[in-house]
């Protein structure tokens, strides 16, 4: 295909950024692809897994010549990573990010663009618990979507270019403002995630019940939290220290809930709890209707015969 | 192969009991099979599925000759159901149950054990969020834990039959005290499920955030949360009612930790988060060597390929 971009450069070689790359390649898209990641031990892993048409030594000198420039380090390390590659950054060029939050990076970033430089940022919603260049695979946004999240002034041109670009890579787009993108994160993403840790820690720290045990018999409903609770922990972190607000109220909201159903429970009205358990199976059924999981039993871990 | 017993009989005919029957098929055990369910809508299901050699429209005529016995019924029906065939059942028969909770089962079944019936407690530790005779798969009990809770006086004997009969249909077998039980699975299940309810219910209440986008947007770790959720509510509600003192302690515990991070978020302790997320990594690895999931990417459901 005609590609959107002649020369891409990705800033950061983990999860996302290696499936966009193999996702690239994929397309057939004419465009060379240089890399950089932060660590020498990444660099070379790259450079043996032939991840990235160029991987270079320093930041400054992967985004030289690049129309487009992704940032796909941890939340915390953007602003930084911008401020370094920014004098650097051709002009007309257009700057894309793929953190998990939005409000704060597009502050941290922002302050940094050069004159003549775009800025779109955007949210490919996939992802595996697995991290580091030797995670990524081809197919990881197929039939996921990537929240595309400009500002108000931004070129209608240069946002449908990264739109077309993420459709190439096999993801469904859709457009969004920070401040409510940061919401539905905290909502389908976040919290979650934040739910998974905690119970994987409680388990952990009970002296009544051995890790062992807890390692054993797993597969009664534990094992699909700690899928989840196995993410890297430097995102994880960065992710909840730059969504506070959203991640608070949504935690607030959780808690109250919970606390109605242990309520229910004391009190033995079944009544509640019937309803409220009657209730959530519609919502699995949107998301088998909605394409975004599979109907296998136990998600096909379990062979299924007769 | 030889049978453990000529003659079983299936009370309730749901997700467990008929992935029981087509895992004794799979194994070639010669055993005559009955079966009955309180619906007749469920009974004529089996029919036609050729779910039990036989089904018949009273729990009493099921029972009748059987040498084991199996209450596969929400644990609130575990006692009425035992009152209703406790006449009908041979002596030197076997009684066993499968539910999710112990100590309460155990005390409503025992007052209705007639003179010279044994009684041995089982928890097979598998399912899906599958329910109803059509659910159910030969292969559900592979290399899954099933637990053994038999009171101290049970002999020897009628307890290894039952745990040969358990390893002929795939399953590992451990015994296990009926109080240590409910608060293992407590930990493993039970409150990893109310979590799971809990967060579907919150996202689905939420005004500002659509059930549209939380269902389009669930890939993004909500997505694991519905699967328990979409589980049996008339089967979930009776474990909490009757787990009640083991659910209200380790939520306890859940809600303390929770609060804790919650806390870390809001004055903004990275450090703390790190260690929390980086620790719970650990679980997940044990899990995987234990061989009680797969390392697939997001579980085998998007196909990888580069």
């Amino acid at each position: 295909m005609s590609a959107p971009y002649k020369r891409v450069a990705l800033i950061g070689l983990g999860l996302i950024a290696s499936s966009m790359f193999w996702a690239m390649k994929r397309s057939g898209m004419d465009c060379h692809v240089t890399g950089y990641a932060r660590s020498e031990k990444t660099r070379n892993t790259a450079r043996k897994l032939g991840l990235c048409d160029t991987v270079f030594d320093s930041a400054e000198e992967a985004v030289k010549d690049a129309d487009l420039i992704v940032l796909a380090v941890p939340v915390g390390a953007m602003g930084p990573v911008m401020q370094t590659i920014a004098p650097h950054i051709k002009p007309g060029a257009t700057v894309s990010e793929v953190g998990s939050v939005k409000r704060t990076v597009i502050d941290v970033i922002t302050p940094h663009l050069p004159e003549g430089v775009h800025f779109v940022p955007t949210h490919p919603m996939a992802g595996t618990e697995h991290s580091g260049p030797d995670s990524g695979f081809a197919s990881l946004f197929d039939n996921r979507w990537c929240l595309i999240v400009p500002d108000d002034d931004c070129d209608e041109d240069v946002i449908v270019r990264v739109e077309t670009y993420w459709q190439a890579l096999g993801a469904n787009t859709e457009r969004m403002d920070a401040e409510h993108h940061d919401m539905v994160c905290a909502v389908v993403s976040h919290i979650p995630h934040l739910i998974a840790y905690t119970m994987v820690g409680v388990a952990d720290d009970l002296q009544r019940v051995s890790d062992n045990e807890v390692i054993k018999f797993s597969a009664a409903g534990f094992r699909d939290f700690t899928r989840i609770a196995a993410s890297d922990p430097v995102m994880w972190r960065d992710v909840f220290l730059t969504n506070k607000d959203a991640t608070i109220e949504i935690l607030g909201r959780f808690t109250e809930e919970l606390f109605a159903l242990q309520r229910a429970i004391r009190t033995g009205d079944g009544e509640q709890l019937h309803a409220y358990f009657t209730h959530t199976r519609a919502i699995r059924r949107g998301i088998l209707e909605a394409g975004q999981d599979t109907d296998a039993p136990d998600f096909g871990r379990a062979k299924v015969d007769r």
